[in-house]
């Protein structure tokens, strides 16, 4: 194990690539490795990119890479995905743009499922971020496939989350990012050169004249990311973001916050394990039959559930 | 409370009302009122509506309903918001149509926010669809705002699951309608007057091809909710699948994993609010506090709050 993180803190892909794939598989060992490197991270800047399909956020997350690397910063990518076996042709076909970055040494591309094996999302996502904060990217992007509340939470633990905006619709703005939108940092209308790309940028100006008074209203800016315009102001304006943070207070806030996340997270994880351990899988098959046959209420059930391991 | 749960029983609407207050509120109480009356639910046909916003979800569960009120059945109603105070506004505009329905004496319409004060889906879901089906109900309508892997999983707690697509974005299939169509047992295009009805229908079938071999092929229909059209096919294929629930035994094996995932869900919620009691506050934020300063990994910690319950 010594020598795997000598190899990583001297910089090498290959064990970076091989320490991130113990720690998505939750082992003991994997969570060794975290103990050992957690200490190095905490310098990255954290970029969350969500919103609606469609929108065009894997070519703008790849854009805004491509825009880092004539920066000259080094960027770690975490593309999460629905857990679903059914979908992944349809998310590969958009991720193919991504490639040509892998093959870019300042570059780390990894996808990952978005939820856990027992349901919930996944914890491993913020441990792989973390890993990659302490490899010393200068940026991670978490870009999330879908919109749900879900992809939108994992999106949220990033320091500046990018809302991304789709003129394509024809509809109007979708109940979708009205409830989201209050956690971007940026807001980007995507397609830019799309008739309908005005028409949705003041659109959003109204819905934010909504937000409570006193609350940040965020940037609303243009791209068209697959011509790779607009990603100068984008990357500015993270910056901006970032120097909003500092001078605020809000980035220990955020990493606060964060953390409380993370750590919750992972207790309730380790709590459902236990549960698991404690109750044998026949006993809870009988006890779920109980339920399902409306012999028992769930609450009660619960209740005995969780009374097996405290 | 005998009181109340006779006037429940005796169908006095007030007293369902009053109940699912009680119950929604998460107090001992209320889940006294679920004790009670958990054995008298499991009649109910439970429907789940499910889609990407503008799929006019909203209006084909009225006309549904509408539908059922002709064939002489009682329709129960949750709408499931996301839980945003910023997104009101927009899904309100999108239920006033449901307002005619809520004055018919056999539709009861319940709004109720998807997450839990703690964060993670809110269990009390369940509880309220278990008290409507008590109450009596043919069927209870589940539906959904967004289309998210939670609200999925909310619909799909439902024993037949409709997703609701819209042939009007102008998008190819949407990488989100391919993650969540699995869970679909009933495709419907709505707005099927919109030129690309059509398309989507074979873009639907398409995708459905590419399913597991002995998977079931969910049906795919066509409506024009707004004007009441193909309501009485979908109502008959709604009870097809009830019927093919019944035959295959499905019906047992759906009751089964909702069960499971109810009691799991609860017991889940019952041991992080042990955690939040038996950890101070002070104590929780220095530990956090730790971790975000990087001087804890979230494993460690994590491991630390568990403990101080088992």
């Amino acid at each position: 194990m010594d020598d795997l993180v000598g190899r990583f803190l001297n910089g090498e892909r290959r064990a970076l690539a091989r320490i991130i794939s113990r720690v998505e598989n939750e082992t003991a060992e994997g969570r060794e490795y975290l103990r050992a490197l957690f200490p190095h991270s905490g310098k990255t800047h954290t970029v969350g990119i969500t919103g609606g399909p469609g929108s065009g956020k894997s070519t703008l997350t790849g854009a805004l890479a491509a825009e880092y690397r004539r920066r000259g910063k080094r960027v770690g990518i975490v593309a999460v995905d629905p857990s679903s076996p059914f979908s992944q042709g349809a998310i590969l076909g958009d991720r193919i743009r991504m490639q040509d970055l892998a093959l870019d040494e300042g570059v780390y591309v990894r996808s990952m499922a978005s939820r856990g094996a027992l349901g919930g999302l996944a914890p491993t996502i913020d441990d792989v971020v973390s890993i990659m904060d302490a490899f010393g990217f200068d940026y991670v992007l978490i870009e999330t496939v879908g919109a749900g509340q879900d992809e939108v939470e994992i999106a949220g633990t990033a320091l500046t989350t990018i809302l991304v905006n789709n003129p394509g619709t024809g509809d109007d703005i979708q109940a979708l990012k009205a409830g989201i939108i209050e956690i971007a940092d940026i807001l980007v209308v995507n397609k830019a050169d799309h008739p309908g790309a005005d028409l949705l940028v003041s659109q959003l100006q109204a819905l934010l004249s909504l937000a409570p008074a006193g609350a940040r209203r965020p940037p609303i800016l243009k791209t068209t990311a697959i011509k790779g315009e607009g990603l100068e102001k984008l990357a500015g304006s993270i910056v901006a973001h970032r120097e909003h943070l500092v001078s605020s207070g809000g980035l220990d806030r955020a990493r606060a916050i964060d953390a409380r996340h993370q750590v919750l997270a992972i207790a309730r994880a380790i709590l459902l394990e236990k549960i698991r351990r404690s109750y044998p899988e026949a006993e809870l098959e009988a006890l779920v039959q109980r339920v399902a046959a409306r012999e028992l209420d769930p609450h009660t059930a619960a209740e005995e559930l969780a009374g097996a391991v405290s």
